[in-house]
């Protein structure tokens, strides 16, 4: 059941952005993206020292963020955003006037951590290949997955019905076939896989050499771990949703960003009807974390998360709650009421919750952009 | 997060069963599965006129039951066997003393229908290929299935996190990691995709050409259409909740048989704390079943549908349902308070429901097997 929208996603979404598309990590890497990402716009958020230039090679269209244009964009309420975090990268959300937005993971620098938030679209650690030795086009798989719709309420065992030569196998509920609109697009990683730091330690050469050649949708009422490395939204449809919280400097935890955005993402879509997809498209994720740094980080989310699963599976929003931000905002008091005896860390995020859906709305009610370092 | 038991599934069963596998349809199909299939045993359930000979090819293990077989065998209680339809199967699933089935369907013969059920594995219609040209020992993926755990309760994005190169990622809570048991492993089928006949008629060309390298837990509280024709499932978790109705010969509707197998027992796995997969393997579907004689079968079955998918969906179990049969009998019983409106033949099916699992028991109390044509 290919829909129009799907067949012709990638050409129309470039003939409406015509965004550059460049690399911010040195030469090589560009010269690798070129062919994919030269048409967009990337938004970079610069994390940790200020004064340190970051070099973006010629020819790509992009702003850069800092420490310094965050703190003055924002004023106090840039305290929602984190400091020495790839939770950081939210920031770009934010500051984006385009529908759809692809962040990715900038994995090479170890120190120095930046994130890439490219309006529509936007480049990440390496290419994959798929089974054919091809490179994998990701962003335009990312595209044709956010332009097409899902299906959450009933599963397809033949995966995406939307995709070229699948549809709706027999039993599949006719009046379910129109689906819903896809609000995110998860993407996965071959090589290194995403395995928190436990797994790491006991697997440290595992690698996923797997291609799962589909794309679906997460049921509703079912929650996941959205991870921000190969990741695409619409921004329109459930951009307040996806704060990556406080993480990092000054925080007792670290990569949960995602995670929660995810979380929180999940349970909005459910609530509002819209859909999120996983599966393809695939990048090469080609070096590794260290396991024992992110152990300190992830310490507390471990065990954290066994009382933060339920309770996300458990929230339920009003039916007032008609917008990503009354949702937002619902989930930041009911955070507040049932998380802060696991840790007043919570009462601390459910008031930045707050914040940036304050800052969001600002943001996003001016008509021009804010001013960062323009290229 | 490869399980002991997962790696060692094959030989395990194989020593423990011993069952020889036969084919039913010709000596080329004989030859063609032989490998794989000739130490299982099989079960043929002969449906349509019972005076006809179906010959079994040497060098198999098979008992075979007709008509007259199993109107003997259950007496007034053979109402609840469907006849003339491949419902019929679900006389095979009763009378085996195994713990495991699986089950497919003989595509190959138009007028008469017969179906396979093979205690612990069984036959379908033709091998599949994977990507790699090799033939496929569906047999084998599906006891790593059902051997190995299944996950309902979170999603894992790597898909099955118990095959081998796979785990659990990042943000997967630790206190589900151990799984569930599994109950049900629901294979795919490669060429003819299992379309209605809406879609086959839409698209009588459409063929599924690709191969999916995944298994995985269908979500807690989520429904799907479980296709018949290359099943399996642990028979001493699941099995009396795998009735699969009354279709065919003086009912209203057919090919709704394994769809309704499959919502009463997707509720009980979730209300029991079971697992349900999906995905590998494939088998080779090659010959369509025509569209104009399905269209026939299935047209009050796709409205009827729109009612029992919310049905099923809203189906809640009492504590004290702790049995397949409880939970079954509880089911009956909803269907009559609230299908029997959409039309009376939910009524019969409700009381026929009942019948089948008196009958279950009945068999399986008996510690002799029951008297069909045993070879």
């Amino acid at each position: 059941m290919a829909s129009e929208a799907s067949k012709s996603a990638t050409p129309l979404l470039k003939d409406e952005l015509d965004i550059v598309i460049p690399t911010i990590r040195n030469l090589d890497f560009l010269e690798m993206w070129r062919p994919f990402f030269q048409p967009y716009h990337l938004i970079i958020v610069q994390d940790g020292d200020p004064s340190k230039v970051i070099k973006v090679p010629e020819g790509f269209d992009y702003e850069l963020y800092n420490r310094n244009d965050i703190n003055r964009i924002l004023g106090p309420k840039a305290s929602c955003i984190s400091f020495k975090d790839s939770a950081c990268r939210c920031f770009g959300y934010m500051v984006s006037k385009k529908k759809y937005i692809y962040t990715i993971d900038d994995d090479c620098f170890n120190s120095l951590i930046w994130v890439l938030i490219i309006d529509v679209v936007v480049i990440f650690p390496d290419v994959a290949k798929d089974p054919s030795g091809k490179d994998i086009n990701a962003l335009e798989q990312h595209i044709k997955n956010l332009l097409s719709p899902s299906a959450p309420f009933f599963f397809n065992t033949l995966y995406d019905p939307f995709r070229d030569g699948a549809d709706f196998v027999r039993g599949y509920p006719f009046s379910l076939r129109e689906g819903v609109p896809t609000a995110v697009s998860h993407g996965l990683w071959l090589n290194i896989p995403d395995y928190d730091a436990p797994t790491q330690l006991v697997k440290p050469l595992e690698r996923n050499t797997r291609y799962v050649d589909a794309v679906m949708t997460i049921p509703k009422g079912t929650l996941f771990p959205m991870c921000g490395m190969n990741l695409a939204f619409n921004r329109e449809l459930i951009g307040p949703a996806m704060y990556f919280g406080l993480m990092g400097d000054g925080q007792p935890i670290g990569r949960y960003d995602d995670m929660w955005a995810g979380w929180c993402t999940k349970v909005i879509c459910d609530h509002l009807g819209l859909g999120v997809k996983t599966g393809l498209p695939y990048i090469w994720h080609s070096k590794a974390s260290n396991p024992f740094v992110n152990l300190k980080k992830e310490y507390k989310g471990i065990y954290w998360q066994e009382e933060l699963i339920p309770f996300f599976q458990s929230v339920t929003l009003p039916k007032d709650c008609t917008t990503v931000q009354k949702c937002y905002i619902e989930i930041s008091q009911q955070v507040k009421a049932k998380l802060g005896k696991v840790d007043e860390y919570f009462l601390k995020l459910a008031d930045a919750m707050v914040t940036w859906i304050e800052a969001w709305d600002e943001i996003n009610a001016s008509a021009e952009l804010p001013n960062g370092t323009k290229k």
